[in-house]
């Protein structure tokens, strides 16, 4: 019997906003995507769930919440606000999934109504999975709350929760319907939350934008200091690159390319074999680290680029290794995180390195021997910086 | 700030290839695909998850199955086979999903590797979901061997588990990379299997296709004597028109509109009041019978297209009435069904009714007097008939 072809596209389309004060009731950019969303005959609802460390951070959110809703009607907002814990620990439990679940089951929650999380990348990566599988899809609005989910993992495709100890073991590909990145919130931030997520620019920058990197070392000192305005244009451009790079490859990530993973596959192993201590955005930073003098003792990269990267990071405030990270042995639990990463990918390694800054290159054979060589030398200049 | 837009197209595709012998050893249908989907440069893993009831029916499967990789090399199949119970059970209780994501960790099993179901639509549909979320989606090849997975739910785009006592509560649109309907697993179905999937050839029939339908009704006394060129053609038609439909419209369904959910509002429903004794098919059956007579009461088909449609059903041997569908009383439990039909569906009750055989016509009000009305017609039917 002949067979039979099935073949569709599906489009995906959202937009990310920039705003101050998402719900002062006198701000309509919220209530605007709402009403323009609705059709009449349904009654639609929203379901918010916060970070607690926003949730303390902003005592007022919760009545902010509600008189916003009160003066902006049309929408029913479910008045139970749900609380989950800020950080990695809401993505090692699947306890919090479950009560994300339960509440869409407790209220009613319908495919048309709303899941909005608002919260750092790891609220939203948990929170974005509980919506994407609930009723298989209930529309979901990001509220990123730091550096990191505002420029990079609240702006993305992808969700998901830590199981079997591993990062994202479960999790889909399901876009948000919107996008609100509030500054407001990146005033609450501690010092390494606020540091954190501008390695996701470097990151970025160093494999896309020579001109962004440039502009990042230009305005390191700025950063530090916490201006706004400079953040606000870090975090814009970098949420730019990734929304651009997205759309322009493979967005659900079927092939088992990963160039914007620069400096990552190190960055995973070493949030879990930190037990988390070590931040996404910190571990990334030193993934940046190792990943880039690799590239400099293979070769690909000149030494004075090199030292541009390092410099940079260091200028920033992060650490550029951690004794977790140092791979002189051969049983190393770093080098381990290559099989897993492997794994993950989908069978053949695939890792990005560095020809010149703004221009990367995928490589899928390392080193061992070099990469001890790059761990060392990391140490050697943070042990001097320190000094 | 100037927002940010993004916008993507993601194409899926897949075959659904019909056979005899799929695990023959000379059968190359399957590895053909293996092969041509194989790239050198990775080892691939197959994990193959096999429902209880093809297992008991087909002792010989699992000798096969080595037998037949060991024959066509390229792929590496992963000795261990799961086999989880058949039927709705497997989706009732989350432990057979945690099976299936702990197969995937302890195999290693990885993005780019296989993982294949053979059952009825249950277990395909709880096998889905797992893969579907495990690395953010794992290749899934689907192998229906039940009347009903292989001319509708297992050539479409959904899976699921019940979450909650509710029907697919949890689950994603995720299509499988390739099916293979191989007709000798029918052989072995139960009476009451071999019919049940025959009530999803009828619902498409109605909905799309009056010649079909007029096709079923000459074929009724072959399909009930197990005639299989018969069945392979009622299959291979009915998930043409599936196929066609999914393509068609709005395959992930991100609208209200569920037209192939012909019959579907009380059926879901009536499998979870009689704790699923009553099968999806039987139940779609029942709801066919009710949506067409209250299509008939409510003025929009004529009393000959509605007898046809009830009469065929009978002359299958399906029951066109079960005592929990009888919408006698003002707190029939089947009444509140509507409820939460809306509210899966996304707010606005939407329900596909007929106007003549082949004929759809979607309504979003539902008269309860005429439908109590429906029930009751329908058991003096059943009750005349039995007699
Ligand atoms: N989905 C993706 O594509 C993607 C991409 C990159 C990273 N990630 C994930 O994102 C997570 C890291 O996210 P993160 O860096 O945002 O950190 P985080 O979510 O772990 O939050 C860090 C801390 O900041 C607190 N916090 C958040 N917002 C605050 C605010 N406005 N004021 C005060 N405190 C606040 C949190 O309570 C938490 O204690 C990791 O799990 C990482 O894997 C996902
Ligand atoms: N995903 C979708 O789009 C979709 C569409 C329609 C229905 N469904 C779901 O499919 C499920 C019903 O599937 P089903 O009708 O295939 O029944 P089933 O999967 O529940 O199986 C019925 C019985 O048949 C047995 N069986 C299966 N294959 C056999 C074989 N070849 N020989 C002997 N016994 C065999 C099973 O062990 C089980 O006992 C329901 O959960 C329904 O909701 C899903
Ligand atoms: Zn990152
Ligand atoms: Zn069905």
């Amino acid at each position: 019997m002949e067979h039979l072809h099935q073949s569709f596209t599906i489009k995906f389309e959202y937009n990310v906003y920039f705003t101050t004060g998402l719900f002062d009731t006198a701000n309509t950019l919220f209530s605007d995507f709402l009403l323009k969303n609705n059709t009449a005959e349904v009654q639609r609802k929203i379901f918010f769930v916060v970070d607690s460390g926003v949730a303390e951070a902003h005592p007022e959110l919760n009545t902010q919440l509600k008189d916003y809703f009160y003066a902006h009607p049309g929408i029913q907002l479910i008045p139970d606000i749900l609380i989950v814990p800020g950080g990695e620990g809401v993505k090692n439990d699947p306890i919090y999934f479950e009560q994300v679940v339960e509440a869409v089951n407790t209220y009613g929650i319908d495919r048309h109504s709303y899941i909005a999380a608002i919260g750092g990348g790891s609220v939203l990566d948990m929170v974005g999975y509980a919506a994407a599988v609930s009723h298989r899809g209930i529309k979901h609005i990001r509220i990123p709350t730091t550096v990191l989910s505002q420029n990079d993992s609240g702006i993305g495709v992808k969700n998901g929760i830590n199981y079997f100890g591993k990062k994202n073991f479960l999790g889909t590909f399901a876009p948000p319907v919107v996008v609100f990145n509030d500054d407001s919130f990146l005033l609450t931030l501690s010092d390494r939350d606020w540091r954190s997520g501008i390695s996701e620019a470097i990151k970025v920058a160093l494999i896309k934008d020579a001109e962004f990197f440039t502009w990042l070392e230009n305005n390191a000192a700025l950063l530090v200091q916490r201006d706004m305005p400079t953040m606000n244009y870090l975090v814009w451009r970098c949420a730019q690159l990734h929304i651009e790079h997205i759309a322009s490859k493979d967005p659900f990530e079927s092939g088992s390319s990963r160039p914007l993973d620069f400096g990552h596959w190190s960055a995973h192993k070493l949030e879990y074999l930190s037990n988390f201590e070590v931040r996404h955005g910190e571990a990334v930073a030193m993934g940046i680290a190792l990943d880039t003098v690799y590239s400099q003792l293979s070769g690909r990269l000149s030494v004075n680029d090199s030292n541009r990267v390092i410099k940079l990071l260091q200028n920033l405030g992060f650490d550029i290794i951690h004794p977790l990270l140092e791979v002189h042995r051969d049983d190393s639990p770093i080098l381990t995180g290559f099989e897993e990463f492997r794994e993950h990918l989908g069978g053949q390694l695939t890792i990005m390195l560095l020809t010149a800054i703004g221009v990367g290159e995928e490589v899928h054979e390392v080193d061992v021997e070099l990469l001890k060589q790059a761990g060392k030398l990391l140490h050697n200049l943070q042990h001097q910086q320190v000094q």
